[in-house]
């Protein structure tokens, strides 16, 4: 196996060019902005992947959690002009994937389209770098397939869909794969088990950055019944993979 | 008040040109080819409204459950060629409100930019329009208030969410208004409560119509722990509406 990078513990700091040659791609006025507290402290950019058949709520759970955060800016980032989701309606990409940006947050969607995904390489590649580009990176359901194939996963502890996870552990077997996890904390890696397990993932993290107050008002808003406990997950029984 | 016609009832037999002059616009061989069955027993077409503001949970969960459907097909119908989210994200329109087709459910969410919305006859009226040539209508939170304009809920027993319960209760005072539900349904029509509360009612619904065990699947499928009960509202409580 390929030697493959981490991204534990990547923030601000790590985004050097001497560091990583890619980093030469991103607009670096932005991280010197940023480094300045010239986006504000309160700011917080989110780039979420999509691409066709992508899982609808996937993407759209946490993006309605997110967005009700002060302050926050939440761009579709993806390889075309247009993205169609598994269910059919289609969302628009505002950013395409390879112009590579640094962000608080880079959410990873799953969905059927995942499948052809792992399968080209270049894309692969610009998640990958788009991930480490991002000051935490959210996975949801099969989305873990993408960072796995990517090698991110390698040595974390991680999770993912249910119903496809001997797939997506088999795209890294170097994980330490949960099989009973509403979702996982790894440093600065959260991976989220299926689909709507991403919108409870969402408020955990939101509840991390700005405090669980915020978090529940958030839940309130949309009357969410917000499962705050990543080790409470019914679906790993449904599934049989909590063994 | 001006007279207001209800949805109660309507069926495909409601569908005739003589009863109301606005089912001229609609494309008649639709219509016949759905009677004599062309569009197929399992064929289940739903219409969602979106509009600038709208609440991206309120159309997406919905979407979601209903998108696993088999043969199903779902289109975004509004007045622009986008439409943004409160959050951020943009879809495609997929069908402008104009265009009227008949639907086997019309989604209605809600959001910030219903306040616009009630604001504009010509838009209320193709909702009205729009609402009357479908099978089902399901609102979800302040989707309702659109509902409530277009004269579609007096006589109604209803919901809506329960953060902006006054305001859409408001437009359509006739309406027999629960403060406690997580959402109802009368005749043809559902209207449910905030946001989270759309992906609920839109499982019940599928109960309804496809089945329970098919609603259990697709809710395991997208590990969601689904609400089977409209009388279980928590939020009632949280906001203040239960009384």
């Amino acid at each position: 196996m390929k030697r493959r990078e981490f991204i534990t513990g990547l923030g601000a700091a790590a985004l050097t060019v001497a560091a990583r040659p890619w980093a030469a791609e991103a607009p670096q006025l932005r991280i010197e902005e940023r480094r300045a507290g010239k986006l504000g402290s309160g700011h917080y950019r989110i780039g979420a992947l999509v691409f066709d058949d992508y899982e609808t709520l996937d993407l759209h759970g946490p993006v309605e959690m997110l967005g009700h955060l002060s302050d926050v800016e939440i761009e579709l980032i993806g390889p075309g002009a247009v993205a169609r989701s598994f269910q059919g309606p289609k969302v628009v990409v505002d950013r395409p994937l390879t112009q590579l940006e640094p962000l608080d947050l880079f959410l990873v969607p799953g969905g059927l389209g995942t499948r052809a995904l792992v399968q080209q390489p270049e894309l692969i590649e610009l998640i990958r770098r788009q991930a480490l580009m991002s000051e935490r990176v959210l996975s949801v359901c099969t989305g873990a397939a993408l960072l796995a194939q990517a090698g991110l996963l390698d040595g974390k502890r991680v999770t993912t869909n249910k119903a496809a996870f001997a797939w997506v552990a088999s795209l890294a077997p170097d994980a330490d794969w949960q099989g009973r996890a509403r979702w996982v904390h790894d440093g600065n890696l959260t991976t989220s088990s299926g689909v709507s397990a991403g919108t409870d993932a969402a408020l955990a993290l939101i509840a991390e950055v700005r405090g669980e107050a915020v978090a529940q008002k958030i839940a309130e808003i949309a009357e969410y019944p917000w499962n705050r406990d990543a080790d409470n997950d019914p679906f790993a029984i449904t599934w049989g993979t909590h063994t």
